[in-house]
C-alpha cells in the first residue's frame, strides 16, 4: 500500500506515546486512510510453554491494526473504542516477526467495522480478525487510542 | 466455587512454567473441573493513551480463563488449541485488578466451547467472552498450555 | 421467569405483526424486562438433507430471542438494530420444539449487548448466542422490530 | 469467478435436494473449489416490520455460502458441519435480490475457516460474516449438507 505521510507519522507518535503499544515494540509499517500495517518482533515472555506465541498477542496486535484503521479514516476530534473482537486461529504462530493488516469495512456516523490478517515473516496466514467500534466524540473506552 | 486442590495445583504449576502467563503477574484464584478463576493487577504498561486498560489484555486474559478451564476437563495426555476468540467490551477498564471466570460449556470428542466474564475489583462486569478450542492429543497449535 | 404481562403482551403484538416472525410459527412464552423466552416448532421445510434443523434457523431464532430481550429494556421510542451476531452451535438440532431464551447483557445510551441460549424439548443445550444491537431513536437497520 | 462445471453441478444438486435450501429460491449462481455465489430473491414473509429483510435471512445465507465453500474444497465422503458463525450486519436490507459470496480461508484435517459477503442488486456490501466448520468423515451436525 502507498502510505499517506501525514496519517503514518500520526498513528507513529500516537503510538510511541502510549505505554502498551511502545512496550510490545510495535511499529506502523505503512497506512493511509483506513489500512494500517503493524508488526512485532515477538518476545521470549510472550510465548507459552510450547514456545509459540500465545494467542493473546495476536489478538492484540489484530485489535491494534483495526483500531488504528478505524483512527485514520475518521476525524481529528473523534474516538473509537472498541466493542467486540473476534479472532480465528489459523495456524500455530512460530517465534519471529509477525505483520498485521486492518482494514475498515465501513465507517458509519455511530459504528465503525474492520477486518484484520496477521501474518508470519514468511507471509503465512496465522489469524483473521473483525472488529466493531463505536465512534464517538465523547472520550472514554477499553481500546481508545 | 469450591476448588478441587488437585487441578489448582496444576494449573498453578502451568502458569509458573509460562514465561507468558507467569509475566502478566496471573493469579490462579480458584479451579475445578470445567470452571476457572483467574485475576491480575493491571500494570502501567498495559494501559493505553487515556490511562485505561487495554481491550487485548482483557482478551488475553479471557482466553486463558477459557483454556485453563478446558484444561481443567481434559485428560491428561490431550491438549488444546483457541480456534476461535470473541470479546465483548462492555464498559471502560480502569487500572487495578481484575478478573476472569472461565467455564465450559461442552467439551467434546473433537472441539470444546467456553465463555468467561471480567470482572473488575468491584464486581463491575468489563467484558463476556466465547471461545471454541480443539481438543487433540497431538502437540500444536497457538494456545495450547 | 416471571413474566410482565404489559411485556408479553407488547412482544406478542410485535410478533403477530412482523410477517418473518409470524410466518415462522414464533411463540413469545415469557418475557420481563430484560429476558425473553421464544419458541417453535420446527417445520419440515427448516430441515436440510439429514434431516436436522438448520443452522440458519436457530440464528434467527437467537436474533430474535436477544433482539425482543432487548427491546424489552429499552423505551418506547427508541429503535435497535443488530450489528453483530454470534452464535455457537453445539449439538446437531433434531426435528421438534426448539426453545431460546434471550437476555441482556447491558445496554448502554448507544449500544446494547445480549445473549441467548437454545435448547431443544428436552433442555439439552443446542447453541448459545451473543449479539450486540445499536440503539436509537431513529428508524432503520436490518432487524428493527 | 470462473465455474467448475463438475462443482456448480454437484452444489445444485445439493441444494435441490434439501427442503430448506430449495424453500428459500436459492440459486447457485456460480461455483469453483473454495468458492461459492448464491443469491435469492427476498420473498415478503422474509421482511420484518419495518420492510427490511430479517437478519436471520441473511446469517442463514453467509451459513449457506460458507458451508458450500467448505463443501467445494474437500473431499466427496467428507462432512462439514458448523460450529460458530459471526455475522456482521453494516447497513439494512431493503427487499430485492440478495447475493452472498463465500470463500474458504483454511482448509484444514480438522477444521475449515471460511467468510463472506453480503451484498444487494446495487453490490452495496450489506454484511460480512465469518464461519468456523468441524470436517469429518462422520455424519452429523446442524448444518451438514
Amino acid at each position: 500500500m502507498e502510505s499517506d505521510p501525514r496519517i503514518l507519522r500520526d498513528l507513529r507518535a500516537r503510538v510511541a506515546a502510549s505505554p502498551f503499544h511502545a512496550g510490545l515494540g510495535l511499529r506502523v509499517d505503512e497506512a493511509r486512510a483506513g489500512a494500517v500495517s503493524l508488526s512485532l518482533e515477538t518476545a521470549p515472555e510472550q510465548r507459552n510453554l510450547q514456545g509459540l506465541v500465545h494467542g493473546g498477542v495476536l489478538a492484540t496486535l489484530a485489535d491494534m491494526a483495526m483500531g488504528l484503521a478505524v483512527r485514520s479514516a475518521i476525524e481529528e476530534g473523534r474516538r473509537h473504542v472498541t466493542i467486540e473482537l473476534g479472532v480465528h486461529y489459523l495456524r500455530p504462530a512460530r517465534p519471529g516477526r509477525v505483520s498485521a493488516r486492518g482494514e475498515t469495512v465501513r465507517v458509519g456516523s455511530q459504528v465503525a467495522f474492520a477486518r484484520a490478517e496477521i501474518v508470519d515473516a514468511g507471509q503465512r496466514l496465522l489469524a483473521t480478525a473483525t472488529g466493531t467500534f463505536v465512534v464517538t466524540r465523547e472520550l472514554g473506552g477499553p481500546d481508545a487510542q
